[in-house]
């Protein structure tokens, strides 16, 4: 195991009407103006908006709004908020949506207090300072309720890029359960690819001798394997719904992926689709995910059967190890089609012709040098053979 | 799954040379006139105490020392740390050791800031403030390096108690595997027994539908099960110490445990075994365990059938799920044994005859009705049959 560190001191208020507690919790972290960050028109359809202001009101904490923030979030709306913030002399952000909206709000919190461009951060500066985020979270999928972590797209260009700094894990997050009942289906479900690509970039790792990582990470699929299916059959399963949602904290708050590299060329090569095409990320890496792992799982063979048997129930094939590996690969495409997600470019509307352009992005945009890092290297022509592995 | 809040704001630095960042640490969290509050002589025959106090000493930091913590720790030392740190006013409390030292600073910590007697936070009040700790974690067992808890014994009547609140969780936490190493096997093995104890407490619920904190817990038993033999095998298997000690931690601090009702029926009836014999809480904890699981396993025949397949990998016996139940009880027992733990009355020392005496303090003393309270409701009665399962 390697040496590390680890701080999450998240505020986790989990459960049925937790959000008449934002009121009460943004002021427990210091918030006196709010500004309240969300997205389209569902949570202001479903109400939820109209709560939150309420809970605030009730504690007598001003606010203001900034909506209209898109999957795959830019950096024309975090320039928005960064100005009105700074107008309105806003002291916290909280983010009412998921993770585009939280993303967003992270973004936002450190732009303000920052003397610069805030893509600075989006180019490899570590993020030290910010104003307090919060998060009411609609959605079980990114993690950036529990994570320090912020991804973002900037216009020019399309570059879809990430950002880290402890200064953005939110003081408090807020999981309601119910509030992602009314999600339509392949939304849950690319949610549920989302937590699912998180624990296998946190698994594919090439440090020795990490079995109680190992076993979390698993334990973690095990049960997005088992609820998964439950929820795209009834989506007001709430029970299901609930066991999602912790999941999806404890598959990316890195409790489970301490002391081990890890490996998100997955989440590097998907980015290249969803910032081209604008597709759901979790869709995308419902594509990407078995291409990369096809690509790659002779680099460990048993890692990828120990995977297979554990989470899958897959037999192991002692003979012929590679037969198991390829088996579980199997199983988890055969999960992503039976949850409702994309496995082709085809299904994702991805086109074969643009190849040469996402791997050019891929490999040579926003300063890298040709390669992308993790589990395995991957070169310039290993990644136009993954994405070729998508069309099918 | 049950509504919940989950806090767990220990910044906590884990692997080789970890402790050389202590004074970095204290700095970090406000500390500028340290306790440090220790057990016997091994930290100073290690040389562990000398380097923390190099490294308190090369940040500029004062410090005071407390040594003579023994395991079940004794309210009289921690009135006496209470007094020197209000003589010297001290503002932060460094705990180098063991649960024990832990849970005593925890106590002094407390109780520097509170108008009254510190015990009355081991009567049921919950704690609300107190200084800043941090840890220097030697043994991977008590899971107070990352909780909100401490359990006290009180000199007069042997009373043994808990106390909790947000307040003494520690501010840091160090861990570093090595310092583990030399432990004499006896204390190594009795902290895998405490470990997995925190796990059997949180795994036996009557909580519905809490499928992932069930794989999770699974996750960390799987974990000692496969790294307890090993370390017992070779003391100084660094790799097998490091996932021992982080799923020491994650067995405690309460993520896998959030959202259910919890058991701790064990630990009740081991304290009074500890309190009276003084033997390790450890040790305690195997002999009572599997009296306790035979004793209520008829409760939920499925969990403790699912606990023996899911982590003690039995096979499921359909036609008489009572036969897989108690064959996951007798593997525990089986563990237990083999890496060299006691399981019966007479080989922890304790006596037949006493029983009367440790019925009498569990149900009635320090204010209790005469239940006790966990997955199953017991009273003196089944207490008392519990106890006469230990004599074997």
């Amino acid at each position: 195991m390697q040496n590390f560190s680890f701080y999450s001191p998240t505020f986790f208020e989990f459960g049925k009407d937790s959000e008449t507690k934002a009121g009460e919790l943004v002021k427990r972290f210091g918030g006196s103006k709010v500004l309240i960050h969300y997205g389209g028109g569902s949570v202001v359809r479903s109400g939820l908006l109209y709560r939150v202001k309420k809970s605030l009101e009730k504690e007598g904490i001003d606010y203001v709004e900034l909506g209209g923030v898109k999957p795959n979030p830019r950096s024309g709306l975090v320039y928005e908020g960064i100005d009105l913030c700074k107008k309105e002399n806003v002291d916290f952000v909280l983010a009412v949506g998921g993770g585009s909206t939280i993303d967003s709000s992270k973004a936002i919190a450190a732009g303000v207090v920052y003397n610069g461009d805030f893509w600075d951060f989006y180019m490899g500066k570590r993020i030290e300072e910010a104003l307090p985020v919060g998060t009411i979270l609609t959605i079980a999928a990114a993690g950036s309720e529990g994570s320090p972590d912020s991804v973002i797209t900037k216009e020019e260009g399309m570059f879809k890029r990430g950002a880290t700094g402890d200064a953005i894990r939110p003081k408090f997050s807020i999981l309601n359960p119910a509030l992602t009942q009314t999600l339509p289906p392949y939304q849950t479900a690319a949610g549920i690819t989302d937590i699912m690509a998180h624990l296998h970039e946190r698994y594919l790792t090439n440090t020795k001798e990490v079995e109680v990582t190992d076993r979390l990470i698993e334990a973690l699929l095990l049960t997005m394997v088992h609820e998964g299916p439950r929820v795209i059959e009834d989506p007001n399963n709430y029970e299901a719904r609930a066991n999602i949602m912790w999941a999806g904290m404890m598959a990316h708050n890195n409790c489970v992926g301490v002391g081990r590299s890890q490996d998100w060329n997955s989440h590097d090569i998907e980015h290249e689709l969803s910032a081209l095409y604008d597709c759901a990320h979790g869709a995308g890496l419902a594509v990407t995910m078995p291409a990369v792992f096809k690509y790659v799982y002779k680099h460990d063979v048993m890692r990828f059967a120990k995977l297979a048997v554990r989470v899958w129930g897959c037999q192991m094939d002692f003979d012929n190890p590679e037969s198991t590996a390829l088996a579980g690969i199997a199983c988890l495409e055969n999960y992503l089609r039976s949850i409702g997600m994309p496995l082709s470019f085809k299904e994702l509307g991805a086109k074969e012709e643009d190849i040469p352009k996402l791997v050019e992005s891929l490999c040579y945009g926003n300063g890298r040098d040709g390669n992308i890092y993790g589990f395995v290297t991957l070169n310039k022509d290993d990644c136009e053979k993954i994405y070729k592995l998508m069309v099918r």
